[in-house]
Formats: structure tokens, sequence, C-alpha cells
């Protein structure tokens, strides 16, 4: 029997007493606040279904979720859009912790999900931690749903194994579209993980096939694998950041599975780590990733792994895979003093390697003397300890191969997948003319993202422009178009918005008396949306009337995705041009993924040019990445003074390269952990020392190197 | 002729071009997101009028403000509330800053404000800035208005004299209500500044009479004078924290006004800096300030003072006054090496002081040769120095006088004004049964206030309760009614919340294993209003599924009144019972007023009883206070290990007392500036040190006491 149901009332009260065969059909419209239990036991032949009367028209928002307990139901063509979950995940398979082995009745098994798309559906606070999907019981099957723009912290998908009702589960995911993750900025970015260390020992037999991960950036493991016997089967990875790792578990199947990197950064493979592991007939193609988010990585193992440690890999079987321009392929990744057990009773056979570099990809971090090489096919030379397992052909070609599934089979048909598109793409272009608040009236008549286009003359804004929306204000020219300001800030960044300024000065001359004032801060509540601020041929002078007047404060909970100053100058600053440095609770979390420098003047700032915190200790983020090319420092802060020029704790990839340090306190680079690579080269410099290394880990590996600085009084 | 407007397009239509007699009549309705710019030329006889066509019914609200420009404006009966301004000022007595000396075109002079209401018209960040009224020009009045609660920093009423236009202003401020002024956790909680020190060499003239200051608790000053001739009289200052401080400038009088303290913590009464200044006929009565904050403090001066700093005090006059259960009169005030100048050539005659205790409430911390002391009359024994300018009589009584205003002849009759209530009174008391989310569904019934009464049983709270009231939850005993909860924290205080939790046990054994938990949280966002927490007789035991999980975290921007706990227990704890440190910033802000914990038991808590911190180097909060009486704190965190069972950085008051700390790292007190007053005594301790004092400015006056403190093994 069809139950049409039109608000939560009328679902309560058909929910409780369901039929094998019935369904619940949810009329269309905006369920807002709600939280659906669904239970029931339907039969094979049977099941009881609930379902939106017309796919994608029931819209499931604000503080709502939908537990699952019963056995044979369907759940079908719901969108969770929004709005985010009270509880601890979107769809839960279960409505509670069972009480005891035998009692399956807070349960979901032989369920099936399809055709739900879950967009979005974010919490407001980055760092607060849910799953879309929370995956127990067995049998159950997980297809053709969409799940893109999961922006705060928990994996996406979780398929859980911690009672015996959910190991062993024969779950089938497959021919979903995994949208879009964009970078956290902290650990718990994952798209999908399959089990948890504890369970690892345990076999979780689930089927991961055909499912599609487009731009799944959010850490560094995209799938993370902690249990044994899966199979992940023919499904693409997309321009995706980070690896599919095989971080717990023994026994699992990788096969016929398409990364596909195009070059884009930190695009990675598969990382080997366990026992009877079989990686095969892969296609790997443009993955730039490196050291454990490399294209392949085979890790050493800790001797007598405690479970959450890394079990040494034995018995893993690598062929028949097809690597195209991947940059590094790695084997025995990990090495020092604690994971010193090197791969044994490996193959590594009949694989295909090409690189259109010529270059080899190979780095052997440990003895490979476990691992048998033989049949691959290589179009470079590689080291003696390789030879004999590969031949190598000039000539050797690979024709991308079809792959193994497509966006248009995965997800479902009438909701919109991703399109990459132009953050600053603007709809609409706006003459303002100088004058005080002509900027914000300008504004508030905006729709959506623009460019407002300053003549010369003088503006001054009397009111923070409170943004939610890119925008671009571009002037007439440094020193033609003038800008000052009457509030703390020139500009708050509210979630949804960016900012690119544009050939224009800015003076703090007429803020405030007040303390940390900044030309540009995000919000001061938690933002899930990650923004990019441009500073493009703007000088910023005068930020003086109080201390700590900073030219951009980014604040907690708040994440770009870059920042970007180019052709700019900064001078007469009591703050830092970037004050990046607001998560200091050293859980892992920083302020901006990519800083980026160049072509630019300080003089006269105290606070330095930028002050970059990621504490923490764990691996799980690329970035943050900072990049300064021929920028002149004078006096930012000066000699002597406290403070540093640049300070970059934890800063996991610098290059500081062609600038001149006049004058100026030290850079210090203070390293936490991960393999962190800090580049200084090429810089000049008047007032010694040009730099301090710091480690706070002790003993901890330096990867911080110095060329050709020159010292001249 | 009249102008009935309905909506913002109207009134732009009328608004350029009125005459002398015009008036514009708001009609009735919320009026939201407009910013009013109110110019015109009237008459003395025909001034041009803003009115609401109804007092009281025409509502401003959302971010709107109202600027006003020209000669005889009336502006009468507007309500703005529910609401902020997005400027730097509600109200603004000028458009924008006069090009030159003769240009008056954007100020306003003549011009009167009345009946208007401003009612916690706050900024939701509490450290944003603005005013609410920035008077600028000259002969201005402001009378029968009605401020209250704003609860964002910034001087509620600012006259200001930054140019020639607006000095010697002659305006006249009187017949106000100064509604409370909640405290602010910060400097710039004054209520009325008149100049600033930059221009307080200038003349005022500002008349400030018949106004009632009720609650006004923002900060140390009530009223921050900071320019000559001005005039402050037969005011009223009920149960205000802080002074009327005359802080700069020459010249005033301070007559006829009554400071009603009733014995409220930090009450205060007249500072007296600077030259020629006269003091007369005031009434000061049951007044506990303090220092700075005494019920009458003269300075002393540093020699050849910069302006901004403090000027001698010279031909002061202080006649006539009565003072009734006064604690503190303090000659000499502030006597260091900077300050070094006593008062010279001034007068203490003819005053009366009265102390029920019969104790002297005088303090001479430096020579009172300067001071002419005669004629005035005590009840008590004063000592050889003041002896030949008193009369003692055992037998002198005062009759507390009228006072000169009352609450009822200021403001508008029709707007209600404060009236003291029970932050926790309930309208309604709700029985819930144990089982899973029993609570958050009986909390989200609730539409006001309310007890929630707990049975015996188990209670899980699988959802965080986001609290936006008062709430009591209460058990039916420790051990007797259990809760655990699902989530990252099992409270958090969103805006307009407190909460009590009485008679009841929480563990934290069914928390995600994830960083910086806490059983109550503070917003992630900012909070405006203070809130209070309460733990009585509540047992807190195994939050330590991950680090730092601590009981009670407050986040940036939110501020506590106070912090209670009592009869309750705290064992195996990886964070903190009270972390109340995220205003790391040395802005001066901290994060709850009063903090206090007695007869409970603490064990095994890493992050120990308490971190409170307050940064910074200004003087102008009382708080933080701490109080810890009879209190059991055993390996927390143990000693030797990382980190403080008590960390007070910057607190301005603590009482330890009565306590046992066993096997527990050291207390650490951090002084920062002010005149702390940290007391440690009669605790009993196992493992030395029992504290260790530390003082972040070199060479601070430490005023650090620890007696009778026993070590036994
Ligand atoms: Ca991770
Ligand atoms: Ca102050």
């Amino acid at each position: 029997k069809d139950y049409p149901v039109a608000d939560f009332s009328e679902y309560q009260q058909v929910v409780g007493d369901l039929a094998p065969g019935d369904r619940i059909l949810l009329q269309d419209g905006v369920w807002r606040d709600v939280e659906f239990v669904f239970t029931g036991r339907g039969t094979k032949a049977k099941p009881i279904t609930l379902a939106a009367a017309n796919p994608g028209k029931a819209i499931i928002s604000g503080r709502s979720n939908l537990k699952l307990a019963g056995e044979y139901l369907v759940v079908r063509g719901l969108v969770f859009k929004d709005g985010y979950t009270p509880s601890d995940a979107v769809i839960s398979f279960r409505t509670d912790k069972p009480e005891n082995p035998s009692d399956y009745s807070t349960i979901a098994v032989n369920t099936r999900l399809t055709e739900v798309v879950i967009d979005d559906f974010s919490n407001p606070d980055r760092y607060e931690t849910d799953y879309w999907l929370s995956v127990y019981g067995k049998n159950n099957r997980i297809d053709h749903n969409h799940f893109s723009f999961k922006r705060n912290k928990g994996v996406t998908m979780a398929v859980r194994l911690d009672t015996e009702h959910s190991q062993e589960n024969r779950h089938v995911i497959e021919y979903n579209y995994f949208g879009p993750r964009p970078v956290l900025g902290s650990n718990g970015g994952e798209t999908l993980r399959i089990g948890t260390s504890h369970y690892s020992l345990s076999d979780s037999l689930t089927t991961v096939a055909h499912n599609y991960f487009d731009h799944c950036d959010g850490e560094v493991e995209i799938v993370s694998n902690k249990s044994g016997k899966n199979t992940i089967k023919n499904n693409v990875f997309f321009e995706s950041r980070g690896t599919l790792t095989l971080r717990h578990g023994n026994g699992n199947l990788v096969e016929g599975n398409a990364f596909i990197g195009n070059g884009v950064d930190h695009t990675g493979g598969i990382r080997v780590i366990n026992a009877d592991q079989v990686i095969k007939n892969n296609y790997l193609s443009g993955l730039t990733g490196s050291r454990f988010g490399g294209g392949l990585v085979v890790m050493n193992g800790v001797p007598n792994s405690p479970i959450n440690r890394y079990h040494q890999v034995d018995n893993a079987l690598i062929t028949g895979n097809t690597l195209v321009n991947v940059e590094r392929i790695i084997f025995g990744a990990g090495s020092d003093e604690e994971r010193s057990a090197a791969p044994s009773n490996s193959r590594f056979v009949n694989n295909t390697i090409v690189n259109d570099s010529k270059e080899s990809p190979f780095e052997l971090h440990d003895s490979v003397k476990g691992i048998d090489f033989s049949g691959n096919k290589v179009n470079f030379a590689v080291g003696d300890e390789l030879a004999g397992g590969f031949e190598k052909s000039n000539s050797l070609n690979v024709a991308a191969p079809p792959l193994p599934v497509t966006k248009e089979q995965v997800g479902v048909s009438w909701y919109p997948k991703y399109q990459k598109s132009d953050r600053f793409a603007v709809a609409k272009t706006v003459k303002v003319k100088p004058g005080t608040d002509t900027l914000t009236a300008a504004y508030s008549e905006l729709e959506g993202a623009a460019e407002l286009v300053l003549a010369e003359g003088d503006y001054h804004v009397a009111k923070t422009i409170l943004l939610d929306k890119p925008l671009i204000i571009r002037g007439a020219g440094q020193g033609k178009t003038r800008l000052t300001f009457g509030r703390k800030s020139l500009i708050d960044l509210m979630n949804g918005s960016s900012v690119r300024l544009q050939d224009l000065s800015i003076s703090g001359a007429r803020a405030p008396d007040d303390k940390a004032n900044a030309v540009i801060r995000s919000d001061s509540a938690p933002m899930n949306k990650n923004f990019a601020l441009e500073l493009l041929g703007v000088e910023v002078s005068d930020l003086n009337i109080n201390k700590d007047f900073d030219v951009i404060k980014l604040r907690k909970s708040t994440f770009a995705d870059y920042v970007l100053v180019s052709d700019s100058s900064f001078s007469n600053i009591t703050g830092s041009v970037l004050k990046l440095d607001s998560e200091k609770d050293d859980y892992g979390m920083y302020n901006a993924e990519y800083i980026t420098v160049k072509n630019s003047q300080v003089s006269n700032v105290n606070g330095g040019l930028m002050t970059v915190y990621r504490g923490g200790t764990d691996e799980s983020t690329f970035g943050p990445h900072v990049n300064v090319d021929q920028v002149t420092v004078t006096k930012s802060p000066a000699a002597g003074a406290k403070g540093n020029s640049i300070l970059l704790h934890g800063v996991q990839r610098a290059m500081l390269q062609n600038s001149r340090f006049d004058n100026s306190a030290p850079v210090l680079v203070q390293h936490t952990v991960g393999g962190p690579v800090i580049r200084v080269k090429d810089n000049d410099y008047n007032h010694k020392p040009l730099y301090r290394v710091e480690s706070i880990v002790p003993g901890m590996e330096s990867t911080f190197t110095a060329d050709n600085n020159n010292f001249s009084e």
C-alpha cells in the first residue's frame, strides 16, 4: 500500500505499522527540521519503501536526519540540502547501539539507499564532526546516490564494524557520485572509510565499485580502508587530492580503478600497508603526489606493530597496473627507526609505467629485496636494484583506456553534478563614483558575484562591507584610486564570499583607534565555505592608529583556499600583512591552504610579512603551503625588534626565494610534524641571521634546506 | 507642515526640502535596515522635527542608524531595538567630518534629542566598537531619553570635541535614563564620556544633570570626564559599578549627585584628578569600591604630566559632601615613582562621613599636606594626620536625603525601565523520563526559562542541546540520575541562555573520539549577552575519550557573569574543569567575571581545576575574580606533569583557601597589571611548591600574599 504523506506528523502516524510492500511517499516540498526514524520489516520480494513521491522534489532541510532499522527497507529519491544533522550522522543505518549480539532490532540489514542526494548538508562550524552516512548492519546496498560538498569535519561515508552485527557485512557501495569535498584544513576530511583501526583485523567484505570520486580533496586520505577483504573495483578518482589508503586490515582487492590526476597538485593513487593486498589492473595517470601521497606507495611497517600503527607489507601482489606520468612510485615509504620492516614476499609484476619526461618515478626508501620484480615495462632507465624486473622501451606508449565508469553513470540524472568554474566569474560590472559609502551603496545593490570598478579619486567606506559573495573591487591604479575606511575593517568575509582587490591604494588613516583592526577579516563566527583572497597591485599604508592593525586577518574556524598577493606594497603597519594564526589550539587546523606573495614590497610592518600557524602533530593535511618570491622586506619588523619577518609554524611546504631582507628580524621556521619541505634560497639579506629553524617535536627529521642566500652589509 | 511617512522612500522624498516648523512623522511599525540622514535649518521658534507619529510606535531595527546635521532640529519618540548600527554610531550629531573650521554644514547645533529609546541595539559581536550617541556641535539638548543594555564595546554616549565646532559646546544632557550596562569584560564599557585626552585642555561646558544611572556596570569608569568646565549635577548613580572619573580637564563641578551603592561589589563614587575641580554637596552611600574605584579617590599626579597621563590635583574643593558607609576614601591614590605629585592647594571641608562600623574609611597613600582639612564631621576615629580637620561624634547620624532625581522623572513613561529579577526564575517545571533524547525532546518544547526535572535512571543525549534561554536541569541525585551524551558537547550556550545543572551525574563515556569536547561550551560565534553557569551537586567523570575534554569551555567573545561550582566532584578528565582562557590575544578581554568553586573534589583531571586568562595591560576591568574554598585537588594534574592545578593569568582578585592539594602540579599566578589582590591561605598540600608567582610586566608591584599554608608529606 502507498502512503502519501504531506507533513511530519502524517509520516509519524504511518511509519509505526508498515507491511511488506508498503511505501511511504513524501510529497513535494521542503521538509524542515525533521528527524525521520524509518523502521520496518519487509521481505526480499516486498521491501518497505520510504521515497520521494517525485524523485528530487522532497527536500529535507534544516536540522534534520534519517535513522534506519529493520530489514528489506528501501530509501529512494530524497534530497538533503540547506541544513545539517543535529546528531552524529545525516543517515544512520541504525537507530541505537544494540544491547547484545543477537539483537538486530535497532539495525538495518538488507537495506537499500538509492537515488538520494546529500548536497552541502554541512554543519556551519567546519570543525564540528559528523558523518553523512553511518553504515551499520549487513548486506546493505548504497547505489546511485549523490554526495557532494561536505564542508565540515568527519568522514562523508563511514562503514562501521564496531559490533558483530556489522562485521563481514557484504555491503555493496556502487554507482555513487562522490562530488567535491573541499579542503578541510584538518584531519577528518576523508570521503569513505571502511572500519577503524580498533576493528581492523575483522573482515568487512564490503564492495566499493563503479563509484566516481570527483575532486574529493578533504585531506590526505580519499578512501581510508581499515578492515579486511574488501573489494575496491572499477572506481574513478578524478582530480582528487590524496590517496586510496589500505591503512589497516588484510586481504583487500584494489582492481580496475582509474586515478586521473591531470597534473593537479597532490593527486595520488594507492598506498599499500598490511598483508595480502592485491593491486591489479588499475590505471593511474597524471598524478603529482609525493611522499605518503604518491601515485603508488608501498610502505614500511613497524615490527610487531600495535594495531593502530603500521603493519608490514607482506604477500602483496601488484600486477597489471598502468601508470602514465605518475611522478612518484615509492617502496619502503616511511622507513625510519620505528618503521624498519621493509615489504616481504611481495610481487610487482607485469606493470606498465610510462613517463613523458623519461625520468624514473621510483624512489626506494628501504630495501626492495622482499619484492619480486618481473615483467614490468617502462620507457625510462631504472636503477640497478630494479633492473632485472623491468624492460625498457623508448617507444612504449599507452593509450588512455576508457574509464571504468563515467560521471553520467553514477548518482542521479535529475541533480546536477559539479562543473569547474572560475570563482571570480562575475555576472556584472558596476562603476562606482568617489565619495563616502558610494562603495557600500553599490555593493548593497548587488545580487550575485560582481566587479565594482572605481574611478580615480577618494573613496571613504564608513561601514564595513559584510561580503557574502565573490567580489572584485578594481581601481584606476595605485595612488589614483584611494580608499579609507571608518570601522575596524574595510571588508568582513562572510560565508560564501571571496574578494579580489586590484589597482588601488588603501590607507588606515581614518580607521578607529581600536585594537585588532584589519583591512580584511574573515568572520568572527565559523565559516564552512572556503574562500579566496587576492591583492593585485594594491598599496596599503598607515595601518597604525593602534597596535595589531593587520592587512588580512583570518579568524578561528575560517579557511582560505588561497591568499594571493602580487605586485603590491605595504608600509607603516603595526600588525602583519598576513595574519593567519588563529588556530592556536594545536588541533591540526590552520587558516589557509596556499599562501603566495610575489613581486611586492613590505616596509615598516611591525608584525612582519606573515604569521602562519598550523599546530598539532597529525599528518592529515597537505598544507599550509607558502610561496614568497621576489619580495623586498624592509624593517618588518626592524632588526632586533621582537617578532619575525615571516613565521612559519607547522607549514608543510614553503619556498622563500629571490627576495631581499633589509634590516629586518629573521624568518622563523618551526617544524612540527609530517615531512615539511621548506626551502630558503637565492635571497639577499643585510642582517644576520636570515632565518632560524626550530623543531617542536624533539628528534624530528628536518627537511629544511637553505641555498645561495647572500649576506651583504 | 506635517509629513506623515510610511516607508523609507517616502522619508527620503520629504527630508531634502523642509522648512522651519515642518515635521516628519514616522508611522507606526518596524522600520528595518534604515539609515536616516536628517538635515534641515529650523529656527528657535520653529524647529524642524523628526518624530514618531505615536511616541514609541515607530520601531527602528536591523542595521540602522540616524545622522543629524543643521540647526534647530528636534528628534522625538523613536525606539531603536532589535538591531545595531552598521556605522560607528547609532545616532550621530554630524553627517560627516567638516572640511574646515567655518563649515557647519555637516554638524547639528541647537538640536534636541528627546524621548528616544535605544534598547539593546548592540552589535552581536561584543568586541566590535560603536557609540550609541556621538554628540558633536553646540548647544544641543539631550533629554528624557532611555538608553539601556548596551552590550558591545564602546561608550554609550560620547561628547566629542575633536574640532572647534564642538568645543565650548554648552550641551545639556538631562533627565535621561541610563539603564543597565552589563559588565563588558574589556575596556570600552563607559556609559558617558565627555572629550578625549587629546582635546582635554579644551573646555566643553557641558551640563549633565538629573540623569539616572541604573546598574551601569560596563567597566571601571561610569562617567569619564576628559574636558574642562563641565557641570555634573543632581544625577543618581544607582548600584553602578565604577566611578565618576574626572580623568582629564580642569575646572569641573560635581555637585548634588547621589551615589547609592547598597553594598554592591565595586560600587564607587568620585575620582578626582587635575586642577580646579569642585566636588560639592554630593551624597554617597553604601559604596564598596576600592583602589581607583573607591567612594572618594583623590589621586596623585605625574610631575609635568603628558596630556594622556595623570595631572596633579591642584586647587580642589571638596565640600559639603555626605558619605555614609563608604568603605574607602583615598588621598594620594596611585602614588608611585611616576605618580609622585600629591594633591596641592586643596580643601576638604565641611564634609560629613558616617560609618555604621565606626571604622575609618580613610587611606592616605601619600602626603596630605597639600590638603586643608577643616570642619568635617565623622563618627569614627581618624589618624593623626587628619585629626585637626575632623570632629568626631559617636552619635552622628545622617538621614538619607531625597534623591536629586527619581527613576520616574527620567526617560519616557511609555517604555519600561529595568527591574531586578532572578535569572533562573522559571515559568515552568517539566518532568522528563529516562531514555535517549528525552531531554532534548523536552527542551525543544520549551518556550521560556524552565526547569527540567529528571528522575532516577539513565539519560542519553544524542544531540547537543543548543540552549537559548535560562534552563535548570535537576536530577534525583548524584549516582541516581545519570547522563551521557553522544556529541562533542552536552550543552552549547547560545545568546540569551544560562544554565544550572543540579543533583546528577554526567559521564563522557559515550562522547565521540574527538578533540576539544566539553560538557558545556559557549557558542563558537560571539555572544553579546552575558550568561551564568551553575553546577550544584554534580558529579562529572570519564571525560577521557580523547585529549582536551573539558567540563566547561568558554570560547572567544563570550562572557559569563559568573560560573559557580558547588558540592560537586570531577574525576578522570583529560582537560580542565573550567577552561576560561580563549581570549589569548592580550587585548584585555576575558571569559568570566566571577568564578567560584567550593566544597568540591577534583581528581585525575589532567588540565587542572581551572585556567583563567585575562591578558592585556589596561586597568579597565574589575575582574576576573576567582574564589576557591574547601576544594580537594588530587593529581590534577599529577605532580610533575606539565600544567598547573590552577592557572590565574591576569586575574584581578583571587582567594584560594581552606583547600587540599594532593600530588598535584602547582598553582600558577601570572600577574599582568592593575592592583591584583591574590591570596592563598589556609591550604594543605603534600607536594612542593604549592604555588608559583610570575610577573609578566617587569617591576610590577606584586600584591600576592600567602599565609598559613601547611605542607605535609
Ligand atoms: Ca585522516
Ligand atoms: Ca575605560
